[in-house]
C-alpha cells in the first residue's frame, strides 16, 4: 500500500492528503514528527520535512510540492492544476502564494509559535511573531474573500491544487482557533465547501494530544 | 519582445535569466526593485517578488517557480526537468532544496543581511542572521559537495533546473565574496562549469551600484 509519512498539523501534510483522497489515491499514514529529525525519515528526505510519499514499489516522493507536481504527472485523472498554460499559471501562482507567502507571514507566526514550537520544546510562544501573523492573517483573509467573491474557487471555475493549499493552511489555524469566520463570510462559504468535501473528513476527525481544536472546528455549519 | 521584470542580485531572476537562456528564449530585461512594491508591479504579481514573466501577446507570468513550470510546458524543446518521473522528482527535490531550504538558511542570512538589507533602506547586516547563515552555508557546501562528486550534474547525468536554481544563488553569494571556493574543489569544478555556459555570461557582466564584487568574481578561472 502507498504510504504517507506526515504530521497532522503539518499544512504541507495535509495539502498532499487532500490531492491523494482527490484523486483516489489510496493510501496509509505513518505520523513522523520532523523536528526528532530522525535518521531512518532523512534517508528518505535530507531536508527532513513532511510530507514524503512511499510508492508501493519502494519509490520515495520527498516534499509536498514535488509530491503534487509528481501525481499530477503519474496520474494525470483528476487533473488538479487546471487544464490551459493560463489556468495552470494562475493555479501555480496560487499554490506559491500559500505555500510561501502565506506559510511564511502566517502560518509560522502563528501555528509555528503556538503549537510546533511548544512540541518541538523550544520554549512559548513570542508576542510580536503572533502579533505579526494575526496581521498579516487580516490581509491574507482580505485577498482570499476577493477570490472568493469573485471566482466559482480560488483560481477559476474548477476545484484545484489552489484551493487544497489555501485551505490545508486555513483548516491547520483554524485547529488553533485563529480564524474569525464570521468577519469573512465569503471565505467561510469556500472553506464551507472544501471541508464538506470527503477528502476532507479524516483530517477533521484528527487530534493532536495537548491541543483541542474549537467545539465548531470538524462542523460543516461553523 | 518577451519581457523579464527582474532584479538583477535575485537568485529567483538569475534561476529565470538561466533557464531562458538555456532553452533559447529571446527577452529583454527590465529592473524592478521590489522592495518598493511599485502598484504597476503589483498588479502584475501581488506577491511583489520578482521576477515576473510578460510573453510578448501581454500573458503575464509571476514567481520563479510558476516561469521554470510554465516554461516546461510552453516550451518542452531543450527541457530541464529530465526525463523519467524518477529523474524529475529528483531535480524538483533540488529545486525545492536550493529555492527553500537554501534559500531560507543561506541567502536570506548573508545577502539578505549584506546587501538587499541596506538597498531597501532598513539599516545594516545583523551578526547573529551573518553568523548563522555562514554554518549553514558550510553544511550546504558539503552536500553540494557530494552531490558534484557523486553525479556529472547535480541531479543526474544531465544539466536540469537543480544546476541552474544552485548555481543563481551561489552567484549571488559569489558577488559579495562569500563563498571559499578553495575548500571545496568538487563544488568549484561543477560550477566552473555552469559558469562557462553562454547563459551565465550576462549575470557575470552586471554589476549593483555601490557593491563591487571581488575581483575573480567574472573569471572562468577563480
Amino acid at each position: 500500500m502507498r504510504l504517507l509519512y506526515h504530521y497532522p498539523l503539518s499544512p504541507f501534510s495535509r495539502k498532499v492528503r487532500l490531492a491523494l483522497a482527490e484523486k483516489r489515491l489510496p493510501f496509509e499514514l505513518r505520523t513522523e514528527k520532523p523536528w526528532e529529525r530522525r535518521a531512518e525519515y532523512l534517508d528518505l528526505n535530507p531536508s527532513g520535512e513532511v510530507p514524503t510519499l512511499i510508492e508501493d514499489n519502494g519509490f520515495a516522493v520527498p516534499e509536498a510540492a514535488v509530491i503534487c507536481e509528481y501525481l499530477e504527472e503519474a496520474y494525470p485523472d483528476t487533473g488538479l492544476l487546471g487544464e490551459t498554460l493560463a489556468e495552470r499559471v494562475e493555479v501555480r501562482r496560487l499554490v506559491t502564494w500559500f505555500d510561501s507567502k502565506f506559510a511564511l507571514e502566517v502560518t509560522d507566526n502563528l501555528l509555528g509559535e503556538k503549537v510546533l514550537k511548544r512540541l518541538a520544546g523550544r520554549g512559548g510562544a513570542d508576542a510580536g511573531a503572533l502579533r505579526i501573523g494575526y496581521t498579516a492573517l487580516g490581509h491574507h483573509l482580505e485577498y482570499l474573500g476577493w477570490l472568493a467573491e469573485n471566482r466559482k474557487w480560488l483560481a477559476g471555475a474548477n476545484l484545484s491544487l489552489a484551493d487544497l493549499s489555501a485551505a490545508a493552511h486555513l483548516s491547520c489555524l483554524d485547529y488553533v482557533g485563529d480564524v474569525e469566520w464570521k468577519k469573512v463570510p465569503a471565505v467561510r462559504e469556500w472553506y464551507a465547501r472544501v471541508k464538506s468535501r470527503p477528502s476532507f473528513r479524516p483530517l477533521l476527525a484528527e487530534r493532536v494530544p495537548g491541543f483541542a481544536p474549537p467545539a465548531y472546528y470538524p462542523d460543516l455549519d461553523f
